[in-house]
């Protein structure tokens, strides 16, 4: 099975000095436990939601060929709630949906996909759009039979993602906040119908 | 610093149960002592130089603003090699020079760029070809000042990276083969310049 995890910085895994990320955590306890994935992680730092749009499919069409088992995981949005210029989001939240909806559709119609939504920054008001758009994200997802796994309040509660990320660039967890991360995808019952082989019948 | 490392299934790391592969080894490394590195692995498996001569600037130019010290490393040439129909090689020797040539010359004219070698394979008949092309791209590396590391013989003579491909998928190793390449590298003065800080001068 090869994966493209397609996001921003945080599927990069920016900031953990492990160079692993949630992704790479994610693979290796799946190759560990006998599955031959191959990782390929397509976050890119500052990536908004129109930025995916336009490179996503390129990229995972250079990795995924029809004999490949591919498969499609994505994450981003916090970049799109980010105000560079004083109550202006770098993309309004209705474009960062179309947006989100134009990659959906083309994924899901291609590979079996998957979404992860948003993760929490430590930034008050930042984090008041960031869960107002993984929601938005959420319903989409739903109507287009996408899994979505949200993490912004599970994360908005552990204390290793906030405290490593007030110790790195105020933004960015390390490695536990990484680790926490993929623990939350890892348990996901959507992730572990990729990678867990179907148990053994009982002898009859 | 950002540093894209572009190439085939090496690069990617293929076979490494860690999903680190030799440039998370090194950038974590990087890392751990202080240097501020974001990875972005572009390995491809399957990659040849002609796949790679395709995609590397458009894939680079999305993550690497002029703001971001960018980095490129590249390594390719075991896929040119291959013959996948009896005495036809995917890529010519020429064809893949001239393809290795057009990358460097664009790549090196824009950012720091290293070249590591391609790596043994354990297939006696294709290490032939991979020698060959590797010396041939050293000295292609030489002509255009581009830094190249050779790692075939080094890895030819490790029981690590052949036991473990061996083990393996017969080609690509796993954590402790990708370790080796990693401290090769590691080890290189031209990788070191790069991320190791000048030493602090005596006091006065």
């Amino acid at each position: 099975m090869r994966i493209c995890f397609i996001g921003d910085s945080f599927m990069n895994g920016t900031g953990d000095d492990d160079c692993l990320g949630w992704p790479g955590r994610l693979c290796a306890r799946a190759r560990r436990s006998g599955r031959d994935v191959t990782l390929y992680n397509l976050g890119i730092r500052r990536d908004t939601s129109a930025d995916i749009l336009v490179r996503w499919e390129r990229e995972a069409r250079a990795r995924l060929l029809p004999e490949h088992d591919g498969r499609l995981v994505f994450s981003f949005g916090v970049n799109d709630c980010v105000h560079e210029v004083p109550d202006r989001r770098r993309v309004p939240e209705d474009e960062a949906l179309a947006n989100a909806h134009a990659i959906l559709v083309r994924a899901a119609a291609w590979l079996p996909t998957l979404m992860i939504g948003p993760p929490w920054t430590g930034e008050p008001d930042l984090d008041v759009r960031v869960r107002r758009l993984s929601e938005r994200l959420a319903g989409l997802c739903g109507a287009l039979a996408v899994p979505f796994l949200p993490v912004c309040d599970s994360l908005a509660g552990a204390d290793a993602w906030l405290r490593e990320a007030a110790e790195g660039d105020g933004i960015h967890p390390n490695r536990q906040g990484y680790a926490l991360l993929a623990d939350l995808v890892a348990a996901w019952p959507e992730w572990r119908s990729w990678v867990e082989r179907p148990g053994r019948s009982p002898p009859p």
